[in-house]
């Protein structure tokens, strides 16, 4: 057969950049037998509630088929936007709101991708926080790469840099340029700590004042384990200024595909455009089959038992954490919800460097530098306790101690 | 409800430009009582497996729950990468690939997209068929606008247009940022027209000689009513010059959203690292499916049963259009297969402002200015015969005779 070289100028600028995630690289490990993995995002899947899906699905297909199996409007499945718009109202009190403010997505990673098409061009700035959602990052970045990095605080990110650097880009007379802050509020991905409730309202009225919108991205805010919620900034700020971009990947499951875009009328219109030409609908069939699911029972039945699992891993993995690195420099966050916990060495460490070693001892994590747009966060690493069983959290923790102090000490660091 | 004015600078320069599909609009108007629609390309909804696809979603989730509702990976399911190479290899004389060379798609505008993120820069060149499949335009339209459009013939695309142009873009030293032809070789969508084996070779040796890529989009090939199979771009020409795009779409079912894209192996990652930050994954659930339901059943019974429907439907259109429109200044494309005629009047008809008449008469179709990127094709339309039962095909093309006759005689045309 005859083989010719690709020459590489015909692959466009933004292809010759991609490179693949070092989160999916990574995880080809976790096959591995034996292997302890703190690395994916990836929900338990005890938690999905498999039996009634099972069965809604064969109804929905037999009685539905003129409908499931066939092409769904761009917008997506009117009766999962209804349904949809009552769980907002009913447990995210959210109201007010109706059909054209709502569309369905294959999956948050869409939201992003859609987001990018009508809002970036490619000197088009954007905020976004530092450690980064990295699918987020590489979304906007194919539109993008004029990012502007907010570092990530206990309470969330840098507001002070937001409005000083809004201030310094009004001054050069280039606020038109800026398009809008990318925030993960409630138990962010990979860093796991929640936007104040101060915060918020100092946010919102910052990109009030500059005239930028917010693209709130919010998956995790239903899996809060303690504490009290904090209102979403869609809620505080009204839809005029906030896109909210919610999924069920964690709460139903990801394998169905399915998030929502909510916000002002007119966005959401120019957001269906966008899907028209980038994937035409999402799946009618699973659209179909989450929208009987939630008009046949309480998915936060569902959720509360997601929440019970997922708690207590949480505070088993916190557990362990205190108990084998409490004589080591080590710090972590101490999350209220959502999948991660971040956990950072002192600077000389390198826990992509240190990764070898971890692997060595049969344990994985996703090195801080993975969630770096440029560069830095090299002595953090994130921490995920949703899908390994309970012993093999307190295993791994173990595993993660063995692998701090080999590399401490080969390092001269301890 | 404070609302402010989303300023118009905010939008990306191609959300701008992004319009609604007109096919979309029209489609609105088939929801009224009593409308004959030629208009979608829907498929028809008996021709759906919907009593396997139900059992076998059941069993699938009840016993793959912690795979098929789980998230995948980006290049899709192993087992349905595995069963759709076998496929190639038995129906499409396609072998020797593995599963390197197959990714899996949320149907094939999820390829256009991906395909455009990969190879077009702003400035980047690619040939379409004028009319053309809309579907691509649009993709390809958000990365690069600099299509170049080459006439249909009953043949399928003028391929000495291509030479000439091709030979011109090298002598101005502009070769290199040229990417593909696109091309739906069997049963176009709109035009119906097939892409002869002479063509097909000729079009290999350009592009070799040229040194660029075929994308070869082939939704309806397995739906062939008449004539004898053409071996495909792909086969004729080997994978290493060839992308091929395939679909269950209109074979198994549009609602489950599964495409794929066939092509060298490095292309292909390059492709799935687009789709990792463009959607992640395709669902996990409707792959698994399709892979059980290839497992258990001869999907070409199914694709067999509905080439009957569909061509007792494509003849019953054709004899009808014979009858009513002998003594008719109108020419209509006779299609081997696929789901389309294109129908053409004299060239001062303007069947976008005839559309007006046709649905007052009650029958829709898509006017031919729709499938023209820059403009052109005014004066034809297109006619799918496979969603409306057998006597509205009947009935629908009587009242197009009536709107044809009301608009000409009113234009002075007949």
């Amino acid at each position: 057969m005859e083989v010719f070289f690709l020459r590489i100028e015909m692959y466009s600028h933004n292809a010759k950049r991609m490179k693949s995630s070092i989160i999916r690289e990574l995880l080809k490990n976790t096959m591995q037998p034996g292997m302890v993995s703190f690395g994916g995002g990836a929900p338990d899947p005890e938690t999905f509630p498999s039996k009634e899906l099972a069965e809604i699905s064969q109804e929905v297909i037999k009685n539905e088929y003129k409908t499931c199996l066939q092409y769904g409007t761009t917008e997506g499945d009117k009766l999962l936007r209804e349904e949809y718009l009552k769980l907002l109202k009913e447990h995210d009190n959210i109201s007010g709101l109706d059909l054209e403010n709502i569309m369905i997505v294959a999956g948050s990673q869409s939201s992003l991708d859609l987001i990018s098409k009508v809002f970036l061009d490619h000197d088009s700035i954007y905020f976004i926080s530092k450690p980064a959602y990295l699918g987020a990052a590489s979304a906007f970045s194919i539109f993008s790469r004029n990012n502007e990095d907010l570092l990530l605080k206990e309470d969330g990110m840098d507001l002070d840099t937001l409005e000083r650097r809004l201030e310094e880009i009004k001054q050069k007379g280039e606020l038109l340029k800026v398009k809008f802050v990318y925030v993960v509020p409630n138990f962010h991905n990979p860093a796991g700590v929640t936007l104040s409730l101060e915060k918020r309202k100092r946010l919102l009225s910052i990109c009030e004042k500059y005239d930028i919108l917010v693209v709130e991205d919010d998956p995790y805010g239903s899996l809060r384990y303690n504490g009290e919620a904090i209102p979403s900034l869609f809620e505080l700020g009204t839809y005029n200024r906030v896109l909210l971009l919610k999924t069920f990947s964690k709460v139903l499951s990801p394998g169905m595909r399915l998030g929502f875009i909510i916000g002002r009328e007119d966005v959401v219109h120019s957001l269906v455009r966008a899907k028209q030409s980038t994937d035409l609908c999402t799946s009618s069939l699973t659209q179909r089959i989450a929208a009987r699911f939630l008009q046949k029972h309480d998915i936060y039945e569902s959720i509360n038992n997601t929440i019970k699992i997922y708690r207590r891993k949480k505070d088993i993995m916190l557990e362990e954490l205190e108990e084998q690195f409490k004589d080591l420099p080590m710090t972590w966050t101490k999350p209220e919800g959502g999948l991660f916990i971040w956990a950072t060495l002192p600077e000389k460490f390198d826990t992509h460097e240190m990764l070898d070693i971890a692997l060595k001892h049969g344990v994985i994590y996703i090195p801080g530098d993975a969630f770096s747009i440029n560069n830095g966060c090299n002595n953090s690493m994130r921490l995920s306790f949703c899908l390994p069983p309970e012993d093999d959290i307190v295993e791994g923790v173990k595993r993660l101690k063995k692998a701090v102090l080999e590399y401490g000490h080969e390092k001269g660091l301890l």
